[in-house]
């Protein structure tokens, strides 16, 4: 089993993959924080120590949390993708220099992307660092699916 | 390392689990096709370049765009439990033929869910590609659980 | 391959990824569930066998649907992770009673989240063990980068 972690490539792959899973990982704290922040919750049991009509005013929803959790939803919709194709990939046997490429192309534009995000940058810049992460990850899917292709 | 990319049945998980990344994925550039097609964004900074009416008129919700987010939502609940038990279920080394038949019915069911949703096929066709998809990733959880059980 | 599947550690994290894995995906049939008793439909197709007045009144949005959703989504937020970076982790050679800790505390925790979510019980204890499972997923994240770093 220690070979799987003695590989440079694999190496590499669980490094990215612990970095950009910790970053998707945080925007679970975010959105606490600007519940807590703007008072926008969404379970009666969060606002159980507050007077009614506090209650009943901080049970909805805030732009900003709404932006938040968009941006989680995003992540796992491409980070979650990344990581199961990269594994897959690493195990292909790239080179390094090409693998680290991948890796570090798609942990770039994934932090950009949710500063992009959350700061609400206009556009291009979250659309265009969106694309470049889905074209890493579709790089890689390339990868394997022409190295162990069997239907 | 090589030597996993040398067995078959785990040259046949890769391939189809990088089918249903693949077809997971796409539904991202569905929604923002519909997105525009329909004129329904939800951030500011993506109505930046348009009228303060025509802003106001596309920070919206719309049905098609909403159905495309559910069926993404709803490929993320069950492709992502798919790939990460199969990759499991593919160490356990079973038979090529059985590991294919469940392969290769998730991928169907799967494809055949997502013609379902976004094409608003009568029920019960999406409900029983959803059930079947849950079925096949509950027989590879259960043979990975009679195999290595240790608790 | 057989390799893998014969180290105690790794057996472990398949035996509980397998576990926390079933337990998300129980969330889906469950919303099913809630969907049917509670008359809280999102598609038109879900409903055609019904008169066009009740048609309308269950095309809507029920709290109860809502709550199991939203806990669903915190699954995938949370176990996801867990399993990629615990497979991560588990390759990292770990003691098996530390690797057998953090597997224990993490199903425990979402297990418990899921009671406390859908019972809706008084706070903190969703929030307890939301951040309970979460310090796990950091603790393996951790061992993961400080083995293997390569930037």
């Amino acid at each position: 089993m220690a070979g799987l972690m003695e590989d440079e490539v694999f190496k590499a792959f669980s490094t990215y993959a612990a970095i950009v899973i910790l970053k998707m990982m945080l925007m679970g704290p975010m959105t606490g924080f600007y519940r807590h922040a703007r008072g926008a919750f969404s379970n009666e049991e969060d606002v159980s120590g507050k007077s009614a009509e506090e209650k009943k005013k901080q049970l909805r929803t805030h732009p900003d949390v709404e932006r938040v959790r968009r941006c989680h939803l995003n992540d796992l919709e491409n980070i979650v993708p990344f990581v199961m194709v990269g594994l897959l990939y690493a195990l292909t046997g790239p080179e390094l220099s090409s693998a680290l490429l991948h890796f570090r192309l798609f942990a770039g534009s994934r932090i950009f992307h949710t500063v992009a995000y959350v700061g609400a940058l206009p556009q291009p810049s979250r659309g265009l660092s969106w694309i470049l992460g889905m074209l890493v990850t579709f790089s890689m899917a390339y990868r394997v699916l022409s190295t162990v292709l069997l239907l």
